[in-house]
């Protein structure tokens, strides 16, 4: 599939009967083609276009991307030039910036990278960075930082592939409310204070120099809308490559991290919302819990006779910590194996000595001191557990209550996407053994990694996609779960393994009875 | 009346049942007032947006600009703002520049000024200036001097009026296809070359910062388009000042300068044409040939029986020269006085003592060495006069080829409007005596000053002008004079005085028979 952003066009070339001027004849012609007069062309590249013009005889290459209201020649080109013309798309995350470097014309990702946003050292989460920005020159130093980050990162994507930052002619970006203002080098001033006011919900396609980015100087950046302070572009991303604002089929998209964010629907209405569902989810709840790495267990299994643990870990390297998927995995096993209650307690004649108290509080050895990489006991505490289940208890909260709103039941989605970076890798049949999510068969469940770098790839290959962000925008009502008392009742009902109304988890059947029958 | 440029708004404050971002709150208020969806905001105001609206309790001063497609919200104040925002009209002439500093919000002139284009320097005329802009470095060259004359002139603009450059927020450029291009930096090396080739006709609205100008950093600049190599946005200008665009009256336009271009039409069509009328009709012929100023003859009747000479100086001063409007009153005098024949040959018997031969050419003596300022003879000579009834048979003959082309008669035309910084001052009937203009009744002649400054000015006053000034350019016929056989031979029938076909200025009555009696 060829893009229709770059194009080959052959000119008349001019004569005294045909006197018109360099920038109507090339615009004229693409009119033409394009079938559409919203075109125009970027003011410093008339500096240069009589020049290539002439010198390519009057066969050209251009590039034409989406400005605020119309498309723009941006470059001129000699035909025959094979250089490949890039575009990169960001996912600016609070906590990790993925990109991915593509070639415009195909959509092939020709290179992906990743690091630590930079803004971490001036704190981990948004409140901290966004009470730094109200200092002097606060802003200023939270914006310069990622803006360098991303210029070196861009610079050595291009080097590992014989490429120029000249060569990117075109960027998408998404992030939260708050990142996305950092990166705008906006006041998220008022985001976190009542009533929440971003700056600005749709920024547009901005070029890349006003915002210092290290690219071609005519390239152009799509900034990903929020919709509110708490609702923000990665999300759009997300949304834009799922399609479910596109398919007849009602379907439901989880992103999972320490926010739970929602959106339900198909191509005739949104729904959206997003809670704090914790960092339980996440990995972070737990001493051993960190992101997915060499050493670190994903997978777990108890066998429900011995009780014996096969543990799985990240290039099979003796363990060192557990990550957020491992964690859900694990709940799940102690609760099918006996060793977790219903309440989500510790079951002592279950776990026999691999329980432990530890500072007054019972904490169960996953791994011994003897197996695991850092020579100490690998444990979950009781008050991990109680953590863990607030967490779950709220995911399945808000997805009963979006469900709820518009009359639906869960059992009626049949297709239900998960994303995130962390998310895509949780098995969704642990999930639904300890109620995190609902009990549908399991091929209902479709991974989409990390859908806003993909939906932030996607929306640069056509222009078309950009209707669909400002259909996507436009569409979705936002569903203010705070303020929901009913909310708090399901809450409470979900705050156990899988749920107060067992009926609704048919398929968990923990084997409490067997193992564990001198309790009951 | 009030610009819709500049509106006053008072907005909702936002709450959590209406927390739409601040730029999105002011947008639609905006929009709802105009009545209008095509609506941006400028990428550097939202960095002090949230500020402004908070401290100005929502309630705003706001200026919109027109941009390339839309309408663009570039600055917002407190509502009590009573700063005055200033636009800028610079008409860019090859010769001089003149600048008209308003008032936005009523139009109203606030201050003027002009000065020689300082490309003077490296050449004269076009021709010169195109050739040294191909040297290494030569276009920035010209595009830096008269760059950095505008922003000096600006700033002394400003200061006269206790304004800051920061006050103007929108400027209008009116000048030939070649001034334009030199002003924007762009390569006009083919504009003098067959085909003869501009890089682009509409350069649109551009950034104020992107052309080096210092006023207001989001300010705009409205380029006024050319037609062609040989038809700029100087002539657009005045098209539009005249508003015979606009008129259901077909009427002519002249613009009388060292070309003269022609304008004629109506609502309906228009039809342009212009070609070389020489230097003459400037003032520019004869050694004592001048612009106007101190000094100058820019008046002199000739007593018909006593054959005296009264001269009008301006400012009464002592005579130093004559400029181009007292070069068509000496001609018309001397002819009917007899002192030039029909073929503009001076008469010995009628000129007397005055006439001198100076290195074998004869010269009339204008004003004798003792009553001149120089205190040397102020004369024209025999050659003067040739080159004078070349240029105005070349004037009268564009005016004849135009009107033809379209069916009409000269005698149809009702409304003449006369322009150009000298054209304005002819005096009619002289033109008419010596057949540079039609014998039209003196009352149809309307002298419109600078039409290229006043059209630049009114363009900043609303933005229904701007699609006034893309019809104009839309509509307009270029007549090319060039090729035209017919042309010289008419050229030839003007060369005379007032023509070979005197029924044609039957209000042109020589006195020759009666004072010259003993030659004829």
């Amino acid at each position: 599939m060829k893009s229709p952003l770059i194009q080959t066009i052959s000119l008349t070339p001019p004569s005294l009967q045909d006197n018109t001027a360099d920038a109507d004849r090339i615009l004229n012609a693409l009119k033409a083609r394009l079938n559409t007069d919203a075109l125009d062309i970027d003011f410093d590249l008339l500096k240069k276009l009589p020049h290539i013009l002439r010198k390519s005889n009057y066969n050209a290459r251009c590039i034409l991307l989406k400005d605020r209201c119309q498309r723009v020649l941006v470059e001129v080109t000699d035909a025959s030039d094979t250089r490949v013309i890039a575009g990169l798309a960001i996912d600016l995350g609070t906590t990790r910036v993925v990109l991915h470097l593509l070639e415009l014309e195909t959509g092939r990702t020709i290179n992906e990278s990743a690091f630590d946003n930079p803004q971490e050292s001036i704190g981990p989460d948004i409140l901290a960075r966004i009470h730094f920005a109200d200092q002097t020159g606060g802003l200023k130093k939270l914006n310069d930082l990622i803006i360098k980050a991303l210029n070196a990162a861009i610079f050595n994507l291009c080097r590992d592939h014989q490429l120029e930052p000249q060569n990117i002619y075109a960027l998408s970006v998404a992030g939260n409310t708050t990142m996305t203002h950092l990166f705008l080098g906006l006041d998220p001033h008022w985001i976190i204070r009542e009533p929440y006011i971003p700056v600005v919900n749709s920024p547009g396609i901005l070029r890349a120099q006003t915002l210092g980015l290290e690219v071609h100087p005519r390239a152009r950046v799509l900034i990903f809308p929020n919709i509110g302070s708490y609702f923000g572009g990665d999300l759009i991303a997300g949304i834009l490559f799922s399609k479910i604002s596109q398919n007849d089929e009602t379907a439901i998209l989880v992103d999972v991290g320490t926010n739970a964010e929602v959106v339900l629907g198909n191509k005739n209405w949104l729904i959206a919302c997003a809670g704090a569902a914790g960092p339980a989810l996440e990995g972070g709840v737990t001493r051993m819990g960190m992101t997915a790495g060499p050493g670190v267990i994903d997978k777990i299994e108890i066998d429900p006779d011995s009780l014996e643990f096969s543990i799985h870990t990240i290039e099979d390297l003796p363990p060192k910590g557990i990550c957020g998927s491992g964690v859900i995995d694990l709940a799940a096993q102690l609760f099918i194996s006996g060793m977790l209650d219903i309440r989500g307690k510790f079951v002592p004649a279950a776990c026999g000595n691999r329980l432990k108290e530890i500072d007054g509080i019972l904490n169960l050895v996953v791994v011994p001191a003897d197996q695991a990489a850092t020579k100490a006991d690998l444990t979950i505490s009781q008050t991990d557990v109680d953590s863990l289940i607030r967490s779950k208890a709220a995911m399945y909260t808000i997805l009963e209550t979006i469900t709820a709103s518009v009359g639906l039941d869960l059992n009626d989605l049949t297709t239900f996407y998960v994303s995130g970076t962390f998310g895509s890798f949780i098995n969704p049949g642990s999930a639904i053994s300890i109620g995190m999510l609902p009990d549908l068969p399991l091929e209902r469940y479709k991974p989409l990694g990390n859908s806003c770098i993909a939906g932030a790839a996607l929306a640069l290959t056509s222009d078309k996609y950009l209707d669909q962000i400002d259909d996507i925008r436009n569409r979705i009502t936002y569903l203010e779960l705070n303020v929901n008392q009913e909310f708090m009742n399901r809450f409470s009902a979900a705050k156990f393994l899988p749920h107060t109304d067992p009926t609704r988890f048919p398929s968990v059947k923990p084997w409490r009875k067997k193992c564990c029958k001198s309790i009951f």
